[in-house]
């Protein structure tokens, strides 16, 4: 397998960490968002990843974009050990706690939204990072509420065996960590966060262990 | 089951196509995300859904946020008619077409989003409108690429059963519609709506044949 990858981002941060749990090698293709007026923009990235975004994942003749979707095709061609539980209900509620990262909280935040906001929009880097803040603060408060609330929250989101929602989790919590945001309210993502970053799993996905990491 | 609703979200619309495709019925509960200021801010719905988003399901003793992972369930619980083909490339290319939707177009142009740019950033409603168009023209033309580039596309988004990716497009196509987005690069997009329209299933989620259309 490939994956197109790029150290910083948090989509493609996700994909490492399920790989590794996965325990399946990968060669690692780096795309430099900022280089080149960004390589994710090139015809060649293009015509792997309509999206022109990160992370692509081929695997023989399937290519696939988006996160969550390549997480779930992993744990369906490779399902030891399971990214999400048996029962329906657990399901729902892993894949529930990943999309109010993925769909709710990370893409107002993604590279191109804050080039937008700078470039369309003229806002300034206070008012730039103030909306970041602000998403992820509403998006983190819905996932503390989420998984303190819940008798099935264990070690790790969902029981005590790393999963899907731990996968987006750990790379929404670096990305709140480098723009400074208040983590206070959020003990048990703080937890979490804390418990999955020990396992090697998690640790060799960091953006620091990466070979395109600058 | 219950499912609160807005006639207008176009989260809850993905769910009520899948519910109609499956056949079940099931009790609508209006959530008015203008009045009051915002009926999805009220506590009571936060004890049901901590996002403060539409649509929440409720099915017996499970509750559940995010329409991904709700029709996602619906699927498991109720599978047939399928909402996600058999096989692992088919499903995740189904999820795919779905999260470009779903993660990289939709959240960007939510009415919350839409309202913190014209409150805390003042923008105008020309440069409003502007960004909602820029993102639903970028989220389509990927869409457009996977859809035109691909023999798995049918008379819908995945063969000739209508799915998962289905339920997203026809909503995202209805919300570009309502901000006069240009969709002539999108043929395949706008072939693919019109033919799932035509369906019942589609047709009775629309947003004017809600109890709470307004």
């Amino acid at each position: 397998m490939q994956l197109y990858s790029y150290f910083r981002s948090s989509a493609a941060y996700r994909v490492r960490i399920a790989l590794n749990i996965k325990g399946i090698a990968y060669e690692y293709l780096g795309v430099h968002l900022l280089k080149d007026g960004g390589q994710q923009l090139s015809d060649g990235y293009r015509a792997l990843n309509p999206s022109a975004l990160v992370p692509t994942l081929v695997d023989a003749d399937v290519t696939l974009g988006q996160s969550l979707a390549i997480i779930e095709y992993l744990d369906e061609t490779h399902p030891q050990p399971p990214l999400l539980p048996a029962d329906a209900a657990g399901r729902a509620r892993v894949r529930a706690i990943a999309q109010a990262i993925a769909c709710d909280t990370h893409p107002l935040n993604n590279l191109r939204v804050l080039k937008y906001l700078k470039r369309n929009l003229q806002v300034s880097d206070d008012a730039k990072n103030e909306w970041y803040r602000h998403w992820v603060g509403l998006g983190l408060a819905a996932v503390e509420s989420m998984l303190a609330d819940s008798s099935s929250t264990g070690r790790y989101c969902h029981g005590d065996t790393p999963g899907l929602a731990d996968a987006c989790l750990v790379p929404q919590v670096y990305n709140a960590r480098r723009f400074d945001c208040d983590l206070s309210a959020f003990p048990t993502v703080v937890r979490i966060d804390e418990a999955c970053r020990e396992l090697p799993a998690f640790d060799l996905a960091q953006p620091e262990k990466q070979p395109d990491f600058e």
